[in-house]
């Protein structure tokens, strides 16, 4: 089966259980993990923040982020394809006690304008006022598109004028970075709170974090515990993440390139696919999904009438090759 | 002082006094209350519903209503500055743990095939389903707007053909009656919920309702409890309710006019004017309030721009002609 | 039918309804309501507080009351039967999110050695901090028995060197002032947050106070609006509150003068009942609840083997000596 | 440093880190990790179980495992140091909802006529009704002792009369196995639903399962998701399980032995340690664990002034030895 679901699905690489294999560990609960301090510490540095905390999946790393600048009873604004919105069981209600209001924009985008129409001002105890904007990018269910930089400095302009926060979903930042060249200090100088993921394009097994100042990584940090997200010697984990940081960046491009060829085979505009992510409607999804699985493909079904195929570190050009002609067949 | 900043300021006449005085009371938690069953067995239908609950207020009758059709990890979608998302202090992600995502119209109103685009269907335990679509009749912030029964019965198809619930906000459908002539049963029938208010346009001092089947107003008795709203002889507030049905329906319409008188002293076409609210922006809105307060006329700010003005009850022709005069003075 | 099941029942007086009749009244979510306001001032005066805050039930004071001095995550120390921890559906854990923790005491009372062990201190983030100790007097389901206030001067130094605060659930503690002469600003003065109801032996409709510092009921404010509880026009019902204060406090020593009537008559020491309510356990305690229902006197359950009997301002001494004699042909 | 501080802070051996390296694979949050899916059935097997669940920390284990049996608005009775109440933060309130009683005991067991008087029945819809009964084998911060496999017979016996269910915190329910020699699954077939860990005594970096019937364990996968705990490729992390399972579950009686050693250095009464853990009460606890500190070995503060020692893999007898040494001369 050549898999393209997600990126989440991709196995350690040999280099990178050896990593894992030989990690210094502490208690991580007592701060003692050398290894997760250091990942911490590096992501941090990376993002131009002060500080960053290691978490179990990259939903925990998004409800950490955003408890930290939303409290219960007040407000996150997001697009409304956002993951935070859609695949995240409603745990920023359920759990976190606060609530969202949405814009649509056809790739998961923002217009200023419209952002700055919908955020609600201080009008006293007995209003919800509007705490923070959430951006995602690259935005996944929009199809990996990337929020320019510039889109995102307009972005935090308006949320300035207004005294909100601003959160940036970056568990595919990295692939936002590679495909513009944009630095993700840039990225991480535009937010207030981040959440990025190793997991996913980036090849580690299990790992995200959230990413801030440190009172705010401090705070987090109890949350984690309550939520059950304080692991023990998760160095073992966190190197893998390191070493992903160290060998999996710039390698996206090939992913990226790989995501163009299944563009071309579904009939879409290659031009149209900006990462690592190919989405295209149809009107029998599930039966595109079905027959492409019976095929030796696997590919994903994120709204009623919408197939994604993602691109990751496990195919190579072969697979792809291969993918990209059952896939033709079937919808191209 | 004349009060104008909202319907929720009228105080009981001299006849609704003298029915709360002689009600017939027991103690409602054991479900004993003559009067407050009468008023349930009767709001219940008006809108063709099996059943109703008394609420000490709106918001708990939306609360209520809105958790009989949503539970935690799913979604209600709304237009963006509807009551439930904006006026209701986060309850329903703080305590009943739901998320929201929103559409933005112009007069708070829905455009079906924008509704039918942001409806989320059921793709696994995974994602956020949308349980239901909450509606506003009138809509307060958008200015006292109303929704066409022919609109509503466009979203109540949206609904049908997605599988979701209609949540609909009627704290003020009275002055959508009033208005349009539509019989409240025809409003009733397109919603599975619906939470109205006897303490706004109607009059009485304290006193909402939600509406629904008899399963979710069982439900909901429980869930009403649990939030502290399980009040004992509230026969003598439910007979307020009961004199206002009888009695402070049709006068809506002199609201009507008087908002309509106070439209044109702001400069805003009256024919925009729907029901007993008046909205507009103003630059220096907060300063707009502040200068007919000290005019011998409170308003309201609803917005970090907007102002609006109600009518009500206890505002006669004359209060209105002066009211109207002062604020032609600030902003006509 | 004689009505023991619960001192709720009462119906207001034709006094209070005039009362009620004529209160002046005004918005009370903006806080201009005359009458609330008179009420929540003189509420707070009584107990020695700054401030208090009309709620339309006692579950919903007890809960705005705890929820002031324990953060979610920490935690409560009450008596196993204590009605914040049986009677109010869970509200501290599934709305305040807050835990309990409990000890046993024969009559309801604390031991403050066994208080003192149970105090959880601050040990880092990662421990549940005790953040209060509750006590309830009366005690409603140990039967209303009395914490004399030698007892309560107890808790409060064992809270005081812990560090930690003190919420009384006083729902009933004007039973327990007219039985021991204990001034209520005594029982004030023991505590940070009380809970005081005056629908229960006071005889009004509907109507509770938190009251406590003023920090405190300004954020219990806010909390309330969130949970549905900021009612409108709520002078109508705090007049009955205010009636009841001048008329139905003194006459509670008739109500403890026929609960030690029935107590004999039911084979009870009515020396162990110290105020309006009796109980008694049975091992068929469903059957002697019905077979009382047929003979015409409605008595409570409150335990799989107990029941309670409450006597109460609408019960006179002739229907005290006749639900007396069903009583002892039944369990005497 | 000599660590006695908790069995936490083990590290994983060489054999566990050649485990991990080399384990199968796949995204665990699809059902698709083989290593995972292989721990999960061993596990379920071994307490005679239909499924289990693993999770990144124990304390996830037993809020799915509790918030399996007990529904917001209910509650769960457990002795008043159990872990649940003491040491997760308070998240069976704060997140699950649920409400909780307790019961002291001195060893952290349970008098059954205790318990049945605990429980509250099911008194209709108003009242808290106690769910299940949660008892911790062995108890932790009661010092590793151990519950009679007689003793959680009769509970479960008080649990089957009042038809509640039964969690078992089986985060060390290895330690009590080898110290007692009662099969696992023995204890597995008293409760409705356990928590067991792999990343204390076992010695597994990361991990523990949350144990029960299929749908109670489908129920949780979807919670588990929610709270951000649905891991990618996991299995790197149960194979160390797997491996533990195989090679650490014997060895615990060499733990229990060094307990014992250091008892007796303490001045407690050997005969007093059931397992790993030894816990003594001292008026300068604080002090205790500073001076030992500077002497090269870590202890743990549990309560104001109890000290805790824990042994574990990671001791040595020649460490124990020489930690023994330190706490004589400080306690003994």
């Amino acid at each position: 089966m050549i898999d393209l679901r997600s990126d989440t699905v991709t196995r350690p690489t040999q280099a990178m259980r050896a990593a894992m294999a030989r990690a210094e560990v502490g208690d991580d609960v007592y701060g003692e993990d050398p290894t997760v301090n250091a990942l911490e510490e590096r992501v941090a540095q990376m993002f131009g923040h002060e500080a960053a905390l290691f978490t179990p999946t990259g939903s925990l790393a998004n409800v950490l982020a955003v408890a930290a600048v939303v409290q219960p009873g007040q407000e996150v604004l997001c697009e409304a394809r956002a993951h935070i919105a859609r695949a995240e069981l409603g745990v920023h209600g359920a759990v976190s006690g606060l609530t969202m209001r949405t814009w649509s924009h056809p790739t998961g985008g923002v217009d200023p304008s419209v952002l700055a129409d919908l955020i609600a001002p201080d009008l006293g105890p007995f209003f919800v006022r509007t705490a923070a904007v959430s951006v995602e990018n690259t935005h996944n269910f929009a199809g990996g598109t990337v929020l320019p930089i510039a889109d995102l400095r307009a972005v935090r302009a308006v949320a300035d004028e207004a005294g909100i926060a601003v959160h940036l979903d970056g568990a595919r930042i990295w692939n936002a970075h590679v495909a513009t060249g944009t630095p993700l200090i840039e990225y991480g100088g535009c937010a207030d709170v981040l959440a990025v993921c190793l997991s996913k394009g980036l090849g580690a097994p299990v790992g995200s974090l959230m990413v801030g100042g440190a009172d705010a990584v401090a705070e987090a940090r109890v949350r984690r515990k309550r939520l059950g997200g304080g692991m023990r010697q998760a160095g073992i984990l966190a190197a893998a993440g390191l070493h992903a940081l160290d060998h999996h960046v710039e390698r996206l491009a090939e992913d990226h390139e790989h995501a163009r060829v299944l563009a071309k085979a579904c009939g879409t505009d290659p031009d149209r696919v900006a990462t690592n992510i190919v989405t295209f409607d149809h009107p029998d999804a599930a039966g595109v999904v079905a027959r492409a699985r019976e095929a030796g493909v696997a590919v994903g079904l994120v709204g009623a009438r919408t197939v994604r195929l993602t691109t990751h570190l496990d195919l190579d050009a072969d697979q792809v090759r291969r993918a990209a002609g059952v896939l033709a067949r079937l919808v191209g």
